[in-house]
């Protein structure tokens, strides 16, 4: 069985972790704190980064970019694509991820994740400490405009990159669902994003994210209920 | 003709116009600022990023990850893979091109080529205004790591992925070339990176890259030597 080392948080682990049970691969499921440089990790992967996929002939993947690409390659044929069965459908699918992993990940995801949770776990010399929660408002300030990219995009396609769920709607979930678990998305006004996030979160796949809980940080009711 | 929008000292431009040279495809270049938010290229790519690929069936394809894999799809088979020919080799091109678009480039390329060059061409409220040269002088500083990991790879391996060109490759000569343009590489003790950097600059895709000039910013004479 393969193993993935990664962070329940991060959302580009959780993307994989989507993607796994998307194409129906059991694998098990190894925790990891990539700010500890734990040498046995850095082994594995010199960069320090998760997530990092370990395949039952032990070939190492290291990092988002492999990782989803690896997966695709060896499970994505056919009817099982997460990305789209053109090249320009993969053109179009790998834009909106990078949209959601590169501007969405800088101007929302990483700061709250960095406030409201990995803030706690590191030692003070390395910026461990209190939430600096004007930053969280900053980047609160950044959801509304994305969410309405989301509408227009599901209005025009069904979901974000054409009728059938993709590797996009997967991006975008994965860093939704980090906001949701740290208490920061507010959905009024938002319909109809409100409802293809609904839709993704309703997915099998979907359900390990919603068992995780991590130590010390509770999310709020709405993180595991899919009508919300 | 399919044309690529980009911008000379842009480090993932560069990789594309690499690829394209080594796939054998030939592209009209147009010259984009992207600090300048332009609206004929914000209806291009919405994300404001280059590159952006406009195929000759007018598929446009927006942004690293996107143009990348877009480029090795439909011109990478067989022995013109830049990628490599199974899944596993396939994912170590993609970690190290992830390690210099991601940690190099995060450390290096980018608060250089912001000091030396884009902070020239902003306006004042956009950050424009003289260089913080102790910025460029501490990322300068990260260099030496990098090169020592490019020698291990190469003394272990030929090339950083294997014996042959891939994007690793194209991947690390770009961020090094826009470097050397702005006269930030120092190779005193690092042989094996700078003998391997000989090469990659000595084959005939990197011809453009050596004549590119940007306006007000010349570089240093070594920049378009092939023998240095």
């Amino acid at each position: 069985m393969p193993t993935l080392h990664h962070f329940p948080l991060d959302p580009f682990c959780r993307r994989i972790r989507l993607a796994l049970g998307e194409y129906a691969v059991v694998t098990t499921m190894e925790e990891e704190k990539p700010w500890e440089h734990r040498p046995g990790f850095l082994a594995l992967n010199p960069a320090g980064e998760v997530p990092v996929l370990v395949d039952d002939d032990g070939t190492v993947v290291c990092g988002i970019l492999a990782v989803s690409e690896y997966l695709e390659e060896v499970h994505g044929s056919g009817e099982r694509t997460l990305l789209g069965n053109t090249p320009a459908a993969r053109a179009e699918t790998r834009r909106l991820v990078s949209w959601f992993d590169g501007r969405f990940n800088h101007e929302i995801t990483t700061p709250v994740l960095m406030e409201k949770a990995v803030r706690r776990f590191l030692p003070p010399e390395m910026g461990g400490g209190p939430p600096d929660m004007e930053r969280v408002r900053t980047a609160m300030k950044r959801l509304p405009g994305h969410l309405e990219y989301i509408a227009r995009l599901v209005e025009e396609r069904g979901l974000l990159a054409g009728d059938r769920p993709t590797m996009a709607d997967l991006a975008a979930a994965a860093h939704i669902s980090v906001l949701e678990y740290l208490d920061a998305v507010r959905w009024d006004g938002h319909d109809s994003a409100k409802l293809w996030y609904q839709r993704i979160k309703s997915r099998p796949s979907f359900r390990p994210l919603l068992a995780d809980r991590v130590r010390s940080i509770n999310p709020p009711a709405v993180y595991s209920e899919l009508d919300f």
